[in-house]
């Protein structure tokens, strides 16, 4: 079986295993596990904030840092397909008690117009917007790779009416990968950033929040209240540290992703996207099947991928397929379907 | 001063003063209030409803409403422009932990197919759609009238899902009144519905909240939780009883604001909507101010008026306003802007 | 039937019906009601603050008070049987996100000792205290008047600690006439205060919230959220300034109370405690009977009154009960249990 | 530094590197690591459960917990010392909305008498009593553990009323082998336990709530909402198989406290408690010296402890301390403090 479902899948290798066996550890509520604390220090540098908080998941992370942001009843601007309101569960009323604006975004990113359109101030009526969380890749929107300058304009536009801004920065090394860019290009014009270790780099568990020290703190605090304040963490954290170095070899995965892209356009009533990164998404209406045949059909082959809409199927490369693994999805794919 | 801001504005007529002077009153906490549960009785027969329930406000209608039908996280299907989200303070979030999925609809009532677009199942990442809200008339797109087909149609579309409906009909009878129908035609298609006495029927204060018995037990016991259970409101509920009498007056304020409108579309710079209620909408920008100098000039002509967007006025027509000041509100608009 | 239930069945007098009727009314959303502002302004003077607000119901301004002095998470330090945590329906939790801190005070204040003992810091672990309620007269524990000195000794704990106070006055003035002292001496210690129009004061409906100009201007905005922003509400809140002409009356109420206590001594079986003001509780497990039993009894004898414990009843004297209806209580409770 | 602050400290041995090393490992949001699924499925057998999750911290198991069991604005009955009452910064509110009644138990237990007195039924002011939590051992009161008549008591007194009982069993392993009896002899009264893998088992990170099928299918989801569903996790949840194995071991943690108890005894000014587990307490007002004093003059000295209270200093035992540890630690006081 081949699992392109996602790559959340991906294993640690035997290099992250060992680190994670000889990790030097201590208690991390109370600030003194030393692979924490550099960890910690060198996700903050990597992405350009004062301070970085490890998370058990990028989900705790995104909503710890949209409740330190905002208040009670404020508005958060998001694009309407993006992580924090598909998939974490109605976390953002549950957690912080704010409404969402969602906005119809062509990219994934609103332009600077939607920004100020979907800005409301303060007044009797309404407490205001209090966010803008942008998410980059874009994962529904099919791993779109979203531009600094898209990005910039963005956060300026939410500036200029004091509203902060937090990036939901789960596959940002895949967009800086994509775009070749350094990461700061993007964190830049953030003032929080959340990414994972356990995506594409590989890494068991754990997702890096950062933001400015004030922040960091007041994270600390909230991470606890989530319940995601772990004790000797530091045998994961240690895997963290070796998924960092891990960055280069995402443009393996894109390219990977070319390649799919291109062998499934051949199928028989597959409609593919043109991959930005390492997600190919496919609309299969063409086959006359649902999405949710298709992936028995494709299961049954020994091909695993995710229901993405009725008839829209996604397929993620990742560090645990190589070229072989990518071909044989293609021609297993192709057999299915001929 | 004329007053157009908001038919909110009316006060309570003779008539009313003396039914609060001589209601027959009782704690209403202990169900004892007879003028209250004549009020209710007699609200709850008039939309097809089981039982009713007094409210101070429409806000706290809604809410009430919206809390009792849902689970915490779940998913509200709701026009983008509707009076929840745009003025209640984010409650769907604070009060029931609720996401707002803003829906952009042509008329304030989404289709069939944008419900059906809309909805979500629960799964593990979303705890599914749990309520549609529509409004009618709606107001912040200009008091349409929806009609009752329209009504039906996303309303169906929810039951299919097993989605409960509210109804914001703070002015329902408007849009009856507008459409010549009985207001059941509306009311039948909703799990519950709220309307105001205290808007275009003239009472001074108070709303009505109905549903099945079910329903509006809950509701009760949340208005408490709420601090809206009060003791002798049938001083209140009384004006109220009368205010029911008053739906046939509004085809006046219709009448009017159709006048008004045709009057206001003569003024230099002003884009008047076509009203379908008791609400004109006016597009000022071609006056070369926005809509805060509009109203400013307008109230040193002696009319006040409401900001309704960057360059977009709203007028009202309501019982306190006769022929003569409707008259009088176009010469002194058309002064001001000559 | 006499109602001994509760002060909060007083229903409005002609005067009080002819001040609604002539009530000079406007739309108190956009604080234009000239009635509700006049009674916001002679409240706050009387109680010694800066600024008041008309809030439908003693609930609610509670409820409002405890979340603009708090933040998410932070505890409440009460006494274990104030009316926020017995009659609220767990608003503190539900609305505002606080932990409840229940002091077992002897008299419904605590000590200063219990105060600096219940006091928690802020930490990682503990958002801290973040209010000090305080309630007087004390209804749960039988309408005890609690003493400015003890007042101020609790405040003064709280403040030490910047612990803001928030009084639950909606009996106060029966505390002031009992104990013979101006309302200042009381509230002068407080943050905030809410009292009741609508209880021994006879008003119909209505309390009043009271604190400084912030305070007040962020307590408009959250009764907007709790759905307490009502329109001509003028109707009301003139009956609510004769209420505060009626706080001379009260002392006729307390001496009733005496009578009745006097008078239910001498009853078979009930221990009936000595009152403070207008609350009389009678423990009635002398009687072999069950307050529920006891109440089906009182109630078949024409006597109406509340349970309060499985063997303990709850008499309230009121300006509705005059000296002849509490004879008749005493007579019709001996009778009925000879 | 000899550090006694809690068996939270202690680090993974080599045995638990390597398992983490050599951990079988999936994607555990879908269900697919089997380390987790061994885990879970030993750790529900071991305490007599259908079914447990993996959760990263027993505040996050306790939190998922209450949330599973309540509806928003119940009352929860605990020990007023309780951990979920004192250091998971008021989550019973901020996650449940849940109202805390505290109760003053001798020895962390209630009886059932406090249970019945604290109980409150539902009525139109209040939500009622929605769960009892139980913590054994229990920590703030010194580790004391609380045997099966106790416990059976308290949970017999809840069910009676419907009222589900949560066991906060972080520590419940040393209860048992305090007390020699089977850990079902405990878990069998309550509905939900939750154990921790990391304090005196030694597990660097996690915990596992248990409970029956329908009520861990809701906790998974509701994990997933708190962010608490991670990846490959079985690199952590390796060493938790590991650490059910150390319960053996936690015997001679007991017998450490007493030799360390009995040596503390010795010194002068330490009024030190009987130690029923792993935990002593010393009561250093005779020392003339406040808690915060004491702990740093034992820092000097090379030996850290925990504060607990004003006069009040915490000593854990645990598997990383030996005979050697212990001796050294009173050596090091005893010389402190001549």
């Amino acid at each position: 079986m081949i699992d392109c479902r996602s790559d959340t899948v991906t294993t640690p290798d035997e290099h992250m295993r060992e680190t994670a066996a000889s990790a030097d550890v201590g208690d991390d509520v109370y600030g003194e596990d030393p692979t924490v604390n550099e960890l910690e220090r060198r996700a903050a540098e990597r992405v350009g904030m004062d301070a970085a908080l490890f998370v058990p998941t990028g989900t705790m992370g995104n909503q710890i840092a949209v409740r330190v942001h905002t208040e009670r009843g404020q508005e958060v601007l998001t694009d309407r397909k993006s992580h924090v309101v598909k998939y974490e569960l109605g976390g953002l009323a549950q957690h912080a008690g704010l409404q969402v604006r969602m906005l119809d975004t062509e990219r994934g990113v609103p332009t600077p117009e939607q920004v100020a359109a979907g800005y409301v101030d303060e007044d009797l009526h309404r407490p205001g917007t209090g966010l803008l969380t942008l998410e980059n890749t874009h994962n529904a929107r099919g791993g779109l790779a979203i531009d600094p300058d898209a990005i910039a304009a963005a956060a300026e536009a939410a500036h200029e009416r004091d509203v902060p801004v937090h990036l939901d920065g789960a596959r940002v090394f895949n967009a800086t990968t994509a775009l070749d860019v350094p990461v700061t290009d993007i964190t830049d014009h953030a003032d929080s950033v959340m990414f994972c270790l356990s995506k594409g780099l590989g890494a068991p568990v754990g997702s890096m929040l950062a933001g400015d020290a004030d922040f960091i703190e007041r994270a600390r605090r909230t991470r606890k209240l989530f319940g995601g304040g772990m004790r000797q963490i530091g045998i994961v954290a240690g895997p963290g540290l070796d998924a960092l170095e891990n960055v280069s070899d995402l443009a393996a995965d894109h390219d990977r992703a070319d390649r799919l892209a291109a062998g499934l356009a051949d199928v028989d009533g597959f409609d593919v996207s043109d991959p930005e990164t390492n997600i190919v998404l496919a609309d299969v209406a063409g086959t006359g099947l649902d999405a949710e045949s298709v992936l028995e059909r494709l299961e049954s082959a020994g091909v695993l991928a995710t229901q993405f809409g009725p008839t829209t199927i996604r397929f993620c490369t990742h560090r645990d397929l190589d070229d072989a693994d990518i071909e044989a999805v293609i021609d297993r794919v192709t057999t299915a379907f001929e």
